[in-house]
């Protein structure tokens, strides 16, 4: 069976960022009272969402985070420090605010949405949570693919209308999240089919294995990549065969975010993966993001390098839950507030760059 | 003349940390719901906030953002890329809110200082600004020393009375910053000294030197060393030979407040070396440091190094102000909020690692 005619959307192209905007915001830059460049990468970030946000005011402070949540049939192969019942758990805990995205989402004062997107256990009672269910967890992709185009399309969809929503909603960002126990090794395998890569190259210890585990991963990883390798004919296919729903939620959101035209804040391994396939499926999808964090998880340098991304921050997070991104929010906020507020050297009457250099 | 009777405060031990609050607060950390270790350095940050503010709920919300400014004799070498004014046109600037350090304080809800220790512009006439007019800026210390004594234990003495202040208005966490054409080369010299290092080694653009400029700066360096070093007998000679008053004042700033046990922020390149002099007269006082971020200014990495510091970000700033360690202040609020506010996996009733790892 080949793509459905549900995922036609995906060809539609990125928006266009206007460079015009992202001139005239290096000028405002070069007129305010500093050094020229002394703010280093805040004024690149301040300039890069002049130009996403079609405007010399950048701004940050309305701010939508999804975090999709889903289990993984390939836990069933010892691939986490965790049990496979933490996802639902963890959606509990979601919905009654005790997580960390929880905690940042209410310092930063950002919208945030809880997408159940398929656990092994049953979360319907909850409230706070959107359920979109395509099954108890995808199907353990050492044996077969983990998802069919029906679910990839349906995921996609639920990704599709969180961005969608956040744009109708004057969101000025978005930040993307995910929770699913195995789902670094299923993003790793991921990015192992995109990039041709060995998955010694890519296996971390995601929540926390020991090396005897790491071991063990690369084995499970290495025997689904010999299976779906050769098999695999796109992109689209290869996050069908090895990725999550809820990766492919995040991928599908970000591909209708750049189609809006709303810039992206990008979490860490996972998140960039999601990123990395939305780049593959729909080019240009990468003018709109901006990635927030360099993860301690083995492979996220690499798959990085790939999008020829330089991240913010490096605190050597690794959790998951948009919760790099959020931690990351408050810098480009100043950012922006620099950018806005700061006085010219004419307003202020301050003397510029002497002859001396 | 030998140092004078007003400076024997600085002999003072700084105060000592609460190593068994440290050790609750680690624990605390691995309870929250999160696989350990998994908030990088946020973990780190609140454990050591909560080790120095003796609390198992630490905080950075009660911020007070000190800027020592002041003047250079040796700008009239021309060592600086900006002419003289700029000092106290900046600090008429900060007068009316339009410099960076204004923007990010009222992001920030931090209460802003400005005290000026001497200029070549009088800026009498501008209110909100305390004024120690200790001269009009240092003498040219290519030719003599920069401060003499009195002078020195004056800026010690504004130093004081700003972390003095801070303290008894119940601040979490201080910030101090400088603003001084010329103040890098001073740093640089009195880095130079304090390392026993030579100037090419250390010697950086300031706000904006080209290579010949960066040249001709650490000539002028070397001339002062060389009149300088044979002669220096203590840390705080060494101030007084090449320092400036603000960063004079910062160190004093710095010794205090680690007297109280009030946490220190630390900027940028000046900042460091005021802090490595703090270090070098009053032992100990590293424990209160917390240092924000790695500048781009180029003798920062060695004088970090001096001090076993690993700044929290770099952002390739070299603005001073106290502009980096502002930037970062949100960092820390959300490593203590995350410490703070998280669900432990009992309250939560999440599965804590299984025997996978």
């Amino acid at each position: 069976m080949t793509q459905p005619a549900a995922l036609h959307w995906l060809s539609t192209p990125p928006a266009v960022t206007n460079q015009e905007m992202r001139q005239l915001a290096e000028q405002r830059q070069t007129q305010l009272t500093k050094p020229p460049g002394s703010l280093g990468r805040l004024e690149e970030f301040a300039i890069r969402l002049a130009a996403l946000q079609n405007t010399l005011q950048p701004g940050a402070d309305r701010v939508h985070i999804a975090i999709f949540a889903a289990d993984h049939g390939v836990a069933a192969e010892g691939v986490s420090a965790f049990p496979q019942s933490v996802t639902g758990e963890m959606i509990r805990n979601f919905t009654r605010g005790g997580a960390a995205i929880n905690v940042l989402a209410r310092a930063l004062n950002a919208s945030l949405e809880i997408i159940n997107l398929g656990t092994v256990h049953d979360t319907q009672a909850l409230a706070h949570v959107r359920h979109c269910h395509l099954g108890a967890g995808t199907a353990n992709f050492v044996h077969q693919p983990a998802m069919t185009w029906e679910q990839l399309s349906q995921a996609f969809q639920a990704g599709f209308e969180t961005t969608e929503h956040a744009q109708q909603t004057g969101q000025q960002l978005f930040i993307g999240g995910e929770m699913g126990i195995g789902n670094t090794a299923s993003a790793t395998a991921l990015a192992c089919l995109l990039l041709n890569e060995q998955p010694e190259r890519l296996t971390g210890r995601g929540t926390g294995l020991d090396e005897q585990g790491i071991a063990h991963k690369i084995t499970i990883i290495a025997r689904a990549l010999s299976l779906h390798r050769p098999q695999t004919d796109s992109p689209l296919d290869a996050l069908r065969r090895v990725g999550g729903f809820e990766i492919a939620a995040l991928t599908g959101a970000y591909i209708h975010g750049a189609q809006l035209g709303l810039p992206l804040l990008i979490d860490g391994f996972i998140s960039t993966v999601a990123a990395l396939t939305a780049e593959h499926i729909t080019p240009g999808c990468k003018d709109w993001f901006i990635f927030s964090h360099q993860s301690s998880e083995l492979g996220h340098a690499l798959v990085l390098k790939a999008l020829s991304a330089d991240p913010l921050i490096d605190l050597q997070m690794r959790l998951g839950e948009g919760s790099g991104a959020a931690v990351t929010l408050n810098l480009l906020r100043m950012a922006c507030k620099l950018h806005n507020e700061m006085a010219t050297f004419s307003e202020a009457q301050v003397s510029q760059q002497s002859e001396l250099s």
